[in-house]
């Protein structure tokens, strides 16, 4: 059987500037090209569809994940393709992805088999540098704090208080925790630091939902570095960082344009942390794509209780946006998993709490149309496929059988048939789960009591601290972004399925004024990854003509 | 007067790719656009060119500079154009300007006034993203040493020993010397290290010295990381860092094109630090640009006794390279300095002595032709131009007033056809300064009687057990790459005009093993830059159409 990257290499791609002309209906000159399969489309071009209606906005989701994940991304593309292939105009919308994994044990985020993006070596290496121009920016700001306090720290900043970390995309746990300007007078004040990934820098997050150049610049000047010894935050605004880090992110903040293997168009663009941040694919690559396409596919960051949660109350939240549905992927395997064995159907009909939990949790409380997509494995029987179906039934909820990643856009033309027929019924009726007005301790509540189905919330100091800290700041008003394990509906990661009684336990708060909300950190949350013992760079390799092999 | 940024945003370009097509009669599909006015020429194009004969090579070396500088690349830029002025085919290769320092207090580099490569804004920021992989590709190297020791340091690497430092593109002085892997056995082995500025890197090194992809992967591999407690030297290959290291580089590898603001091609590749580095562009893009022009103008980091000394030690050791001549560009600014004052004819006289030495070392020791190249400032007196041009006739070298900067190609027509007929004179015999089997101690000493003038090389103890070290390892027939201050042929910056009876004072070795060279460092060196009091990035700005503004 061919690998993701044997498959993506194998394919003949199409010159990306032609297909945008064609298939996008954009000008020639308001697409920069980045080698030949790989391009942006100018902003300037993006101001001047905005009279235009939107298409229909196509949420794609998934049950609580396992580790090997349940295929979001691929169904994504693979959704994306069919609704081409059933004679739609449709546009898909991904995150990029990030660097450091690749070369840790993590796969691409291109999607797989023969729903993928490409190119893909490009696309999970350096892309169109889009996330070194957002590791600079956060760097220079970085680097212009402790300049700051080097020469004389006008504004009083307490160096025991600076929030405000370095990133790099590369796993690297050396750089979780540091100390910096150490050696002398002239190397600085010496203080506490450290590294995170790129993706979770706020500034990957502040692209993400900017919806213009200014906007960026008036958010990154938002963006609270530390604190005075009084408690007062400094801004990035303060330390005239802004419009430094506007012009290092003015090429990033244009969306990147590739294809399918199918030759549908992609946008690929941002790529914050699903935990840390919201997990989506930019603001300005998906409202673009609706000005472009009748349907815009696009996934958000793990389960429907994370990803999909964030995705309206951070995203459509400050956006509008407004999805016509949601598809919820599913496997066989995951839904055994859930029901805490690997084999049988008992375990499979147990795992199906999962399942019908965040079905009620998007029909309920997002108030979108559901689809379940089961995500096609070789190994899955005939009678676990249809008990997933029966319960669907019972539920009334569509429910298909994807094989896009055997067999491409066509193998998923059901979901694309369903998919079409919910955007149609116009049943779509999104909410937000709190008002901007809750103080932010009664919007986390609102999340783990809805969504989660926890019992209570309970607060650590710290976090009760902070929270005190940062209502009295003004900042209560923003929305809550909950980073909590990804592989259950409570903080605790061992509490499969549908867990009830449970408490959600808020360790930290975690301002993001330029981002505009506060992420609530509960449970151990990773904000810089590690490399395992025998890392996937040891067999990453290029030859003499620059083939690159090893990458998944 | 209009500021070399707004000079750069008024030019008109050219699309870069037909640009090519046309004056390098490459095949449009060897070309990589990246936007619309830089591109990538293929390496697969590259090496189709190999059989072809070799244009002229022509280095633009300068005085001792002081810091406002000397107008070494304006002069690089104009004297291309210059050529192409009158009729023939030049090509100009210069570095590719470190990102860091924009935001600091330096200036770009690419030319001023008329003589000025562009895109400008682009050139100066991301550029192609060469920096942004050669940073990932150090700091990979970099988090698989740690990730080596934290699971289970098979290979016995001594954490106190390790040599291997992570680099950002920033001036970022708090990163000089830093502890890392704190918090605890989740985190590693705490050590202390240390962030250079991304030039500085080995693999900035490797990158410029590398012929081939193949080249750069195996001299990557050749990396010395660090050391065993019994002092065996690790390198990157046993980590099997070198694949996926080149993997990354694959891209930045091939050379950037890009026009003059007269639209003559430019190759603009690599950067490594003139001090720490050999300080000259890609190995790659000098070679390439020789088969497909009949001259090509490149300059080497600050004055002749540095750049001019490791371009031939080091670049044309390696390569083979070999030029027709050197122009030794010299401002009455300059000169007057050395002669310790400010104004005046009796300090231009005094300080003529340094262009002496200069011109005497090129042409004895380098083996070359020299042109004497007056970079023209509005406030030179006709009396001090008549006295360096009655210097240098005393001399029987060429002496030309360039205008360039005010005056764009035209202005220097004159230094042109002193190039061509210098060239065509077939005067060059190029000289090595030192032969391999020479011990590295002896190759020091070699430089330093011949180009410094210096009575004694005085080693400290720590450099003197390196010495022995490096010999004993088998590194003793690599180059040598003297790092001292720019601003004197000794070790001494406050040693002006042409010094003698100094001694170089030898503080500590370098291996660059996969480079090629040991790195002898003489005084301090800054291999992390700290920002100003008022750093450029204040007034750096991006207006909500994309046009930067404050960059210079």
């Amino acid at each position: 059987m061919r690998t993701d990257i044997e498959i993506a290499q194998a394919a003949t791609l199409q010159p990306i500037v032609p297909l945008a002309v064609r298939r996008l209906g954009v000008p020639e000159g308001s697409l920069s090209p980045y080698g030949r399969y790989k391009a942006k489309l100018s902003l300037e071009q993006i101001e001047k569809l905005q009279g235009r209606p939107d298409g229909h906005l196509v949420l794609v989701t998934a049950i609580t994940p396992t580790p090997p994940g349940e295929g979001k991304t691929t169904t994504t593309v693979g959704l994306g393709d069919a609704l081409n292939h059933i004679g739609q105009n449709a546009i898909i919308c991904l995150r990029e992805p990030s660097l450091g994994p690749c070369f840790g044990m993590k796969g691409g985020a291109a999607g797989g088999g023969l729903a993928q993006i490409v190119p893909m070596e490009d696309i999970n290496l350096h892309f169109t540098g889009d996330f070194h121009a957002i590791a600079l920016a956060n760097n220079l700001l970085a680097a212009l704090i402790d300049n700051h306090v080097h020469h004389g720290n006008a504004l009083g900043l307490d160096v025991r208080r600076i929030v405000w970390r370095r990133v790099v995309d590369m796993n690297d746990r050396a750089l979780r925790e540091i100390t910096v300007a150490l050696g002398g007078p002239g190397n600085g004040y010496p203080r506490e630091d450290g590294f995170d990934i790129v993706v979770a820098s706020e500034v990957m997050a502040i692209l993400c939902l900017a919806t213009s150049l200014a906007d960026l610049k008036e958010r990154l000047g938002r963006i609270v570095v530390g604190y005075t010894s009084s408690k007062l935050p400094i801004t990035a605004r303060q330390l005239k960082a802004d419009g430094a880090m506007a012009a290092l992110l003015k090429d990033a903040l244009a969306p990147n344009l590739v294809q399918t293997l199918e030759g549908n168009p992609a946008f690929v663009h941002g790529g914050p942390f699903a935990n840390i941040a919201h997990g989506c694919n930019s603001l300005i690559a998906t409202q673009t794509a609706l000005k472009l396409a009748d349907y815009v596919v696009t996934e958000a960051g793990f389960g429907a209780d994370l990803g999909a949660e964030k995705f309206i109350d951070i995203k459509c939240r400050q956006s509008g946006l407004r999805p016509g549905c949601a598809v919820i992927v599913a496997t066989v395997r995951a839904l055994r998993h859930h029901g805490g064995a690997l084999q049988g159907l008992e375990a499979l009909q147990e795992g199906l709490a999962n399942l019908r939990r965040h079905v009620a949790n998007v029909r309920l409380h997002y108030g979108l149309p559901a689809i379940v997509s089961i995500n096609r494995f070789d190994g899955d029987t005939p009678e676990e496929i249809a008990m997933i179906e029966r319960e669907c039934a019972a539920l009334e909820v569509p429910c298909v059988l994807a094989s896009h990643w055997a067999e491409g856009g066509a193998g998923a033309a059901e979901l694309a048939r369903e998919v079409v027929k919910a955007c149609a019924s116009g049943a779509a009726r999104m909410q937000l789960l709190y008002e901007d007005e809750l103080p932010l301790d009664e919007k986390i509540a609102a999340v783990a009591r809805k969504i989660y189905h926890a019992e209570s919330v309970d607060w650590e100091p710290k976090a009760r601290a902070q929270l005190g800290e940062l209502q009295a700041l003004g900042f209560g008003g923003l929305p809550v972004c909950i980073a909590k394990t990804q592989y259950s509906f409570s903080s605790d990661a061992k509490l499969l399925a549908a867990p009830i009684g449970h408490a959600l336990r808020v360790r930290e708060l975690r301002l993001n004024a330029g981002a505009g909300f506060v992420t609530a950190i509960c449970g151990d949350i990773m904000t810089m990854p590690g490399l395992p013992k025998v890392p996937a760079a040891e067999r990453i390799d290029v030859d003499a003509h620059g083939r690159i092999s090893g990458l998944f």
